[in-house]
């Protein structure tokens, strides 16, 4: 159900700003055309633009405002001089005050994660938001969680991430009962860190609706072998700029080659096709659009440095989302972990008893 | 300085036995005619092997044992199964007691870390031993530690890891100062983990002739930023074999593109050199052979799946250390370490203090 829906945009996020958002809407409005958008930003930049582009017009409302939070503004001082005035805060803000079902920014990620949380504020049973993305892999595409969101998880938090994160694989997979894995460094139980061990041992303990599949390691996300993929926010975001890393290796590697020998060039000539279709399948822009999760409110983050085909990729996912009333779901899914949060909570302070006491003995 | 140098191999380890060991050893040998190699194992399987291979025959020694460590042993079940009787055991036991400069195994992981531990002990100054590998970059090959030898890692551990890794750059690629950074999520001091901040504020203060990059992120690796990149085993683990898997997907996908069509065949056939050259540089083979850093004693360990061409990749790694002496410039470097070791044990101590007086106010 699109019909109805909004979407408010953060005009002057990303590198390219207002140009690679008018784009962006033109791409998606054409696969959407029941969705509003409400585009905050500069008007003397946005409307020559919209000019160009009568479809956009058509479906758009600007917003004026002066106050852009820069690539480079640290999450304080985004907060500071674009608090109530900025075109990322204006869009956020859209959302919490409900005209809007969910914002979409190119801005910079830790303005962009600051400014939600102040804004939409954390969810019940919820203790730190995560980043969620798309993941390519042999089977098409995983969810992974969180992306960087926060430094670090504990077991518990780590179990609020696998409940966000297969609801979000439900809706944008359009899945019943997707798999979740917690990345680790083993399969077996007593491998890994205190606290994916901790959510192990929970995710199979609580009565979840949830096919829990268990530890999976790094090269299970690439297989494909888990559709959900639970981590914390410093490793998923090492893990994940690792892989770009080097699948961009790879494909220097693979157009150096290419261009090595007058054989090599006509090869590539021939198998041109081919080629076309490794670049679509590597193409970053269709995975584009990372959603907040956990925040009253959704909020997708688009990559930066992308263009109009990337962010309507971006605006996709928000209208995903948003149509399929990901939060409700969610809040739903949470509030069944809830009775198990207080048995959680009752456990964690009798260990925290027992390790006090080990101090003072 | 090759000469006089002895290697000391499990040859049962690996998923294709003495086979891949003696291949290996073929192959190796042509490269360092000076190396001499013991061979532990099951004689009934190895002499009949070297029969066929009189290179290999003329710088070997087998010395028999029934026992093998298998790939599914925990590494508890190695321990006391394989306690002074396996051909991993006693390859190990022949760097202890001087027979052999170095060792090298394709058996199972866990076992080879449990073992070499148990025998050859860490050494002063080191807390936790650190699995250490190549990586392939853009750049040529960095280093990159800890690989999973251990779970996690807090502030002054990494430091030991970054003296290690830096010591094994310096040998392996013949740099002076190889550039050392701090796997994190941002380049900015103010993110990370307790441990990272910590690490980089001590490799900053400490007077190590060592040249600190600072932070460096994921997609730093391939990039080839620095020549040696800490984390603790854990993340390390993951975002080791998240990039294998990674890679394979692009090259599957490669594949498939390139079986596509008739045309694609035919440009796929043109341009064969330039696919073979792609394949040599992705060839996990030639990065094989990861250095358990830390204990008293060189243990190298091979990938299980190998052959023997991967195999040799992992011998070179060993002459190369051994031959290097890398155990004393790490013992030498980490010295410098130990005044600093103090200050930091100190601040710990202070610490501790804090917290426990925190708990019982």
């Amino acid at each position: 159900m699109t019909r109805g829906l909004t979407i408010a945009l953060d005009g002057m996020g990303g590198d390219h700003g207002p140009e690679t958002v008018i784009g962006g809407v033109e791409v998606a409005s054409v696969r959407h055309p029941d969705v509003r958008f409400l585009i905050y930003g500069d008007e003397t930049k946005i409307r020559p633009l919209l000019e160009k582009h009568p479809r956009v017009l058509s479906v758009s409302e600007i917003v004026h405002t002066d106050v852009a939070v820069s690539m480079e503004d640290k999450p304080s001082q985004a907060l500071r001089r674009g608090r109530k005035t900025s075109s990322m805060w204006l869009a956020i803000d859209a959302v919490k005050e409900g005209r809007a079902q969910a914002a979409v920014s190119a801005g910079n990620t830790g303005a962009l994660m600051a400014m939600a949380k102040v804004i939409l504020k954390t969810m019940p049973n919820v203790e730190r938001p995560a980043l969620a993305a798309l993941w390519p892999t042999a089977r098409g595409e995983s969810v992974a969680l969180d992306l960087g969101a926060t430094v670090g998880a504990d077991g518990y938090q780590l179990v609020q991430f696998a409940v966000m994160g297969e609801a979000f694989a439900r809706v944008i997979f359009n899945l019943e009962r997707p798999t979740v894995g917690l990345l680790n460094i083993g399969e077996e139980e007593v491998k890994g860190t205190e606290g994916v061990k901790l959510a192990a041992q929970m995710l199979r303990e609580a009565d979840l609706p949830m096919h829990f599949h268990g530890f999976v390691e790094g090269d299970d996300i690439a297989k494909g072998t888990v559709d959900v993929i639970v981590t914390d926010g410093y490793t998923g975001n090492i893990a994940l700029k690792t892989a770009e890393g080097m699948v961009r290796l790879v494909v220097d590697y693979l157009r150096a080659a290419m261009r090595s020998s007058l054989l090599s060039r006509l090869g590539y000539l021939l198998a041109y096709g081919a080629f076309r279709a490794l670049a679509k399948k590597l193409d970053p822009r269709a995975s584009n659009g990372a959603v907040f999760l956990g925040l009253n409110g959704l909020v997708v983050k688009s990559h930066g440095g992308t263009d109009a085909i990337g962010f309507a990729a971006a605006i996709d996912v928000a209208v995903d989302v948003a149509s399929a009333d990901l939060l409700s779901k969610i809040v739903a899914d949470l509030d069944r972990l809830s009775g198990f949060a207080t048995a959680v909570a009752n456990r964690k302070e009798n260990a925290d008893i027992v390790e006090s006491e080990a101090v003072l003995s």
